[in-house]
């Protein structure tokens, strides 16, 4: 690890794991160390789900959403991956002077809005504010609690071999949305962010399968990076088929054009699903008219994700180094 | 209120207020127009405290303490606060790009000390890295859960008719260690900041009494501004005895000469109780040698706090509007 920090210690890639680690080992315990995005306590008899993230995108509005939405859906997802109800949020903004009221108050709309709609509440909340060029604009950390929803099988962190993998919909839209209006690239391309909370969702599937073992959000890093953690934290390899994988016609476009794996891209809408063969299919239906299974855990490539390429080729998903897009939540 | 946000909207006083509830408005429901630091909420049958706060502090090291520790006992000071025992805490960092590693490991370590004296967890967290110039070097996001002690009464935002405001020791030490460690004042003072945890004196409160109906740290905008909301949500007013109000002469003697008013300078480790006459020499003593009763709830200057000055003249402290210290916390 270098001696400073850079934009590659924040993409989710490989020196944010190093990083992470870093830091997991100076905090470790039990909770922590499972390493998932929302920890899973117990007060008194209540199994609880935590989960805290800071969101500093930028541009502050894109198309399909904005700072507001994302802070609130990023983290009821978190919670809902955890296989837990989300209830409650916090809402701490680190503003920077000068900020417009008017663009606060438009932002605070969206909180609202998203709040509502995945219904959760905002509890408790915190103002900074910094002088000018110490901060960018706005900054927004949420943190969140869910009750974790009874089930036989507790949803963690580790996949089992034979669990088929499930998607939710198509990839790279949120990556491809945000850097289209950051860079005003100006592709008059119609794409949208998936900016959308889970919750409901996430809870279908519980409800459809008690074999699910891993429930993941695609954010940072997008698809590969989840699976590659994924398999690495299970010590068992992952085959993804390529042809199976949605994706809109127009973000591959964009992406080729641009130089970017969508498997590598940014999503705040979709999810995966590791769940034995037996229910993949009930899950599928919980997860939607866009749902697709993509791939399976297999005891061969340890901790590793396997291509299955479109033209039968296969290669190895690595963990990316460098970052494809900083400040993309 | 303007139409961009200054710095004095993250100061603690009247324009913050003005900000603040201008959200509350927003998420209006029951547990957030409580208006405490800490949300009390209820998930199954336990009873949580739940708080957040982001730091911002310049610089990040001061006589006493650092952002690090700052962050763990703020939040584990909220949540005691609301008659709680913190158990577990998030960390959420957003880093300036070519942040030192050696300091981020030294910010860490003072992380995980702080945590260790509190007793909570560091359960769960974020990295987010953005560009130089986009943040100082680093700003940390605690948020916190805390199981609310089984009492007889419920610790709330009002006070009542007759209490008697206790204090747990000297006032206005951690903006003074901050500004002169920050302003590289160079008084040789050996001023430190107060920055430490309450939980283990607040539990000791409350064991001693049934009849305390308000606790409350003392963060920014000081004493004053603490008594202030009080006076203001309970409806009632609040008489303040100059002559009992502890600090040290060193620290008097810096505000005198810098101009600012020691009522309304931050703490880091002082609160105040609101207990019933009775009770109020046990919860002194609970709250340790250096405690003082320095005042009491009155029915007449209704929302106002009076302070009865040395030279037994009189005068109502006021909300502050302006910024004595921004970035304090």
């Amino acid at each position: 690890m270098g001696e400073r920090i850079t934009l590659a210690h924040g993409n989710g890639g490989k020196l944010m794991h190093e990083l992470v680690d870093r830091l997991r080992i100076k905090f470790s315990n039990k909770i922590l160390d499972e390493m998932s995005d929302a920890a899973e306590l117990c007060v008194q008899k209540s199994k609880i789900a935590f989960s805290t993230d800071s969101y500093v995108v930028k541009p502050l509005f894109f198309p399909g959403g904005d700072i507001g939405k994302l802070a609130v859906f990023g983290t009821v997802n978190d919670i809902s991956m955890k296989g837990a109800r989300p209830l409650f949020i916090s809402l701490s903004l680190i503003i920077e002077e000068g900020l417009g009221i008017s663009l606060l108050d438009r932002i605070m709309t969206s909180v609202r809005e998203a709040s509502r709609r995945a219904r959760v509440q905002v509890v408790t909340g915190d103002i900074k504010v910094v002088e000018r060029a110490s901060a960018d604009k706005i900054f927004i950390n949420t943190s969140g609690i869910g009750l974790i929803i009874n089930t036989k099988r507790r949803i963690g962190s580790k996949a089992e071999k034979g669990d088929l993998i499930v998607i939710n919909g198509k990839i790279a839209e949120h990556g491809m949305a945000v850097i289209n209006a950051r860079e005003k690239l100006g592709f008059i391309s119609g794409i949208k962010s998936d900016c959308t909370n889970l919750n409901v969702q996430a809870e279908r599937c519980i409800k459809a399968s008690k074999r699910i073992s891993v429930m993941r959000d695609l954010t940072r890093g997008g698809l590969a990076t989840a699976l590659c953690e994924i398999a690495s934290f299970s010590n068992l390899g992952i085959e993804l088929y390529e042809k199976n994988i949605p994706i809109k016609g127009n973000v591959r476009r964009m992406c080729d054009m641009l130089g970017f794996d969508p498997l590598y891209v940014a999503n705040e809408g979709k999810f995966v699903c590791f769940v034995d063969k037996k229910d993949a299919s009930k899950v599928k239906r919980g997860m939607g008219k866009s749902a697709a299974i993509i791939g399976e855990v297999v005891s061969s490539h340890k901790k590793e994700v396997y291509l299955k390429t479109v033209i039968d080729a296969g290669r190895i998903l690595q963990m990316p180094v460098y970052d494809q897009l900083p400040r993309i939540c």
